[in-house]
């Protein structure tokens, strides 16, 4: 039942946004994990769920067609966006805007096999006032089963 | 007043904690960037901040005869702690508990040098219930002017 | 994908608690749908989620072996909570208790089984000062798949 | 001062959802319980409050001109959009959406007749993505003096 | 049913803490306004809590048997609170700690007289780390019907 | 370190509110200590932060080309709103509206020289339904190092 220190699906997801070259190790993508990236920003909380839901769609991260699975993946942004406003989702509404790039990962973190499926949902970037420049680093990380 | 791409403190902060190994640049000890790490496990929110406090404290990341300084601390403690908890900075109170690295990092991360210093706190580590193994991993990062 | 409207597990967990001769609808019982009951009252809120914890372990709501499963549990029981606190999960730190009884129902409350099975986790009782009597009603609900 | 078992106000506003059948019992009206009942789907979490202002306003529910009963039931209703929300309030700003039942019920519930009247605001529905199919049932409730 | 801006309930709750020396105007007292003072310091929330309510209860700022001022009350301490703390009602679990002075108006402070009573609760004073000079000011207003 | 009791930055600003004749006394004005005042009413959050925050550069407040005093400002404006909407930061999106007033006071309250100078941002006035007379008064505080 213990995470496999060298399956952590939270650091893979934030190695994925902390490094630009980082690449998912071989032997996980040879236990079928899955990941993938994109960017988004925006001063909608909206559409920071809505960007990672379509790039979690398109890039097969999820079976769409399952609610469950969608079900996974929104809890798993809406965590993430959490530590990026430090709890409360709201971005223009407080006037400030984010610029994030934003990974998923999708694979078994513990050592049971029993523990089926995991998602990780990253978000990093910067958070600040619609003006450039005014801004600081924000990160934020959601794991849910699957 | 743009971010130093090349001076990003919450990466700095965050990488410390990701790779055992890593250590600031020398590029940015070269400026007079300073930072240091620990550790603290607890079902106790007011234990993981004392932590940090104390860490930096007696490792001369602050000046704690000032509170200024003190409390741009203390703010970046409690927006790191609220990313672990996804917002409501709770472990005990609802039955969780954290095993946690921290790190902290003091530099300027802006082009301008009238900046000045920021700090960026990072935790990261594994957070669930308090039994070994019902846990997922968990981050957070406050960063805040000093 | 979308719900059946007669296998509603929200409504399920809350008639169990609102109408204590209720029974879990045989058609739902043949789908192999289960459901267990308790009572909690305390000014800890850690020990309203350990009552209902230790209440699906015992009557074999969940793998407890699984944290898939725990992990699943944990996040419905929170978001119960969150129903009975009117968002902030503070119970004694606020001067404040609940008597509660609480049901979990878990089952497939999708057209589609391939939405395999989701938990519901309700709470229902008083919540006011810790004098008796000065209290009201209050309600909770959390759902999640599993 | 202790509530009347037979007088549970939340217990009602509940049952008038849950059983769309479900008539307040004689014995209440004759003590000149009044409820109402309606229906509300949005994104917006304020066409929610909206909705069961004007409800209370258009069928006598309250009287409208004093504040003191318009304040009752807007923190009455905020109470059960913590619930449904699980406690941020937070709708299409998050990318999801309601489709709700909700009622009012107001009495005494009380066995001492100085405690005067309360009010009862209870919502039921769904929550989830704006999809079709993409939600789960949801449930809050709301008690307040007026 | 406008608010009578010569009869500013929070006005006057607030400027009894501000000012050591200030009293109800006589206007007020005449209209049957009553307010009270106390101190309080703690790193246990509730104990703030408690200390505004035994006041309250002490200087017949309420009848105390019955739950509806009980309630309202209740209510209007945790919205003060809500203000010293921003949001999270968290002081010793985020290692923080406060000394307050609070104050309890009760009057009416409509045109209209059917509006009936309120109360304000105010809460002023320091905020900080438990550490003598770690500390800034905060304040809380609370104001419900009764 | 400790607070200087003639010196107190918060207190300044509420006076400059609930007093309008009110004037920052000249001992202060000779240290440097700086205020200014605006009004601001809008069911947008994002309105009144806006509004605070062009004041405060349009009179000198702040620094605007440096990111550390707009940064210190608008967590600033933040803790000041989370007290007058009692902790979510939300007027319209729950249907409600706000007229204030904000001050904000610049200068050191310490008596050590070496704390710098701090920041106080208070909001007071009135929060209802967007109806004219259904509203109650509301106060925020936000204090911040800059
Ligand atoms: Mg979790
Ligand atoms: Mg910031
Ligand atoms: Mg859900
Ligand atoms: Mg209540
Ligand atoms: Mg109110
Ligand atoms: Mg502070």
């Amino acid at each position: 039942m213990p995470l496999d220190r060298d399956h952590l699906i939270g650091k893979q997801a934030l190695m994925l946004l902390l490094q630009p070259e980082y690449k998912l190790p071989k032997e996980l993508a040879d236990l079928g994990w899955r990941c993938c990236k994109g960017k988004v920003g925006s001063m909608d909380a909206q559409k920071v769920v809505a960007a990672v839901e379509t790039a979690a769609k398109n890039q097969g991260m999820i079976e769409h067609q399952l609610y469950r699975e969608a079900h996974a993946l929104y809890h798993g942004i809406l965590e993430a966006l959490s530590g990026v406003t430090r709890g409360n989702n709201q971005l223009g509404t407080v006037l400030r805007t984010v610029g994030l790039t934003f990974s998923i990962v999708r694979g078994n973190p513990y050592k049971d096999k029993r523990e089926g499926e995991w998602l990780a949902v990253a978000l990093y970037g910067t958070i600040g006032a619609p003006v450039k420049g005014l801004e600081h680093e924000t990160i934020g990380l959601g794991i849910n089963h699957i």
